[in-house]
């Protein structure tokens, strides 16, 4: 079981689905991330909140063993954001970003934090993620990334410079063709590989995930719900179970990766099934080994 | 390996697609399930053609041992449809469609095709789908239906009637959310099940499809292409691979259901290689085992 350090938002997110609405709950990637991850892997947070930011959604984080050394209060409010969707729940419709102090996040690292075995540069400013990864005192074992349309268009350059500086990349499928300008899927994963990573998994929110891992692809399924009440976070909590089952594993052999990709869909199923992390708060491993049984059973050729 | 017989519509389409267009080209659902469930039992084909359609593309099924014994020439011209696809070849735009002589389309089944053991109603007015079933001298061991928005909306009565009578029904992921009057997938699916069909095959285009089969989930992705040309008959030959599979082997237990979606989700993957029936025209059982053999390594947990 070797550390992990991811870097990113904790924000309060308002989001309103067909099945509901929260205000001002917990949300961010980073925070999907650690908190999904920290059922697999010892998990070091680096991210921004502001005076505003309840103690309790940090408890939350401590009870479950997340290291909150690197999260620093700023003066200021804490990021925030507010969508909605629609039945099919693909897609959220942004209706509010504030920023405040996720404007001038500037991750600093001490000396423990650069030594970390497993680092994930979650979906923030791609030259933050260069300058993260300029901090660490040796090479990880394992960088992983996600990022978003908004880098993609805005910071291409920048984003190009990281994406050949890791190991794993994490990208939604509309994310995939924009950044290789190919609307084939398949061609826009291999394109996306040929620019560092050895490993690009994308993510196709209900429909599960892709993975080209040194040439081959893998395909997991989104495991099969009845009720699905807010996909936020979805894709931050399949980035924690695959990357976290890496770390608890120390292997990138391809058997590892596939188990991997399952668990990031299991873990990503959990969170949909209610608002914020909910579901996972009230998650237990039994409940995780259960589905990830159940999952194998879904997909099983043989009898 | 048991016959099967089909009975649906011949056509001639012309579809455009960005990457190409073909005027006129062999079409129709029960072609491309006849066609393409050719390559694992005897097929029989009932189904209705106008006088102007090409004697080459009767050869065409006749070279693959398709029995047209039951393919009428009706006075009249042949059933034309024309549709366009976008960049994401997830819907085809329909641009024309001339019934003709479908338009009349009363299948009548001599003695011996109402005894055939294997039956697919494709995708034609869910009352000739009752009246063919009516024909059957005796229940068939498996009958699967598939439709479509059309009868959904302007046939649901009948529709009903006649799913309370097919062991399986093969429908798109639209369309089972239309049927089911429900935006959750796997509910639908459960829905449907209701309906009276054991088992509930939803396609999902690029995504595969999902079985629900006696209350249990299977899910199967699409095959990972780089190029794809025109989806149009992915669902008939996904049908087609997936009912004759199930002719061949004359067995329902659990593997052999998943084995036949297997099948399904290679022969669409070749349909939609190139247009109308032409990549199918030059597939040869090597081609598709290795294929299915691909697919095992596509999804494999195991090492």
């Amino acid at each position: 079981m070797a550390d992990l350090l991811v870097v990113g938002s904790v924000a309060l997110d308002t989001v309103q689905t067909p099945f509901g609405k929260v205000q001002e709950a917990l949300g961010g990637s980073a925070t999907y991330f650690s908190y999904c991850a920290s059922f697999f892997t010892q998990v070091r947070l680096v991210a921004t909140i502001g005076e505003d930011f309840p103690g309790s959604h940090i408890k939350l984080l401590t009870d479950r063993g997340v290291d909150v050394s690197g999260l620093k209060t700023s003066h200021g409010r804490t990021f925030r954001w507010a969508g909605e969707y629609g039945y099919d729940l693909n897609e959220a419709r942004t209706l509010d970003t504030q920023l405040n102090v996720f404007a001038d996040f500037k991750p600093v690292l001490d000396e423990r934090l650069r030594r970390m075995p497993y680092l994930f540069l979650a979906n923030i400013d791609p030259d933050l993620q260069l300058d993260v990864l300029g901090q660490m005192a040796e090479r990880p074992r394992l960088v992983a990334l996600d990022t978003m349309n908004f880098w993609i268009q805005g910071k291409r350059e920048a984003l190009l410079r990281v994406l050949g500086e890791v190991d794993v990349v994490t990208i939604n499928d509309a994310e995939a063709r924009q950044l290789a300008g190919e609307p084939n899927l398949i061609k826009a994963a291999r394109a996306i590989e040929r620019m560092g990573p050895s490993t690009v998994v994308v993510k196709r929110g209900e429909y599960g995930a892709v993975m080209v891992n040194n040439g081959a692809f893998f395909v997991v399924p989104a495991y099969p719900l009845e009720s699905v009440y807010d996909p936020t976070g979805a894709g931050d909590t399949f980035a924690g179970g695959f990357v976290g089952y890496l770390a608890r594993a120390e292997k990138l052999d391809r058997a590892t990766m596939r188990r991997a990709m399952v668990h990031g869909s299991v873990m990503a199923s959990f969170t949909v099934e209610d608002f914020s992390l909910n579901r996972l708060t009230r998650l237990s491993a039994q409940e995780i080994e259960a589905r990830v049984a159940a999952f194998h059973d879904l997909v099983r050729l043989e009898a």
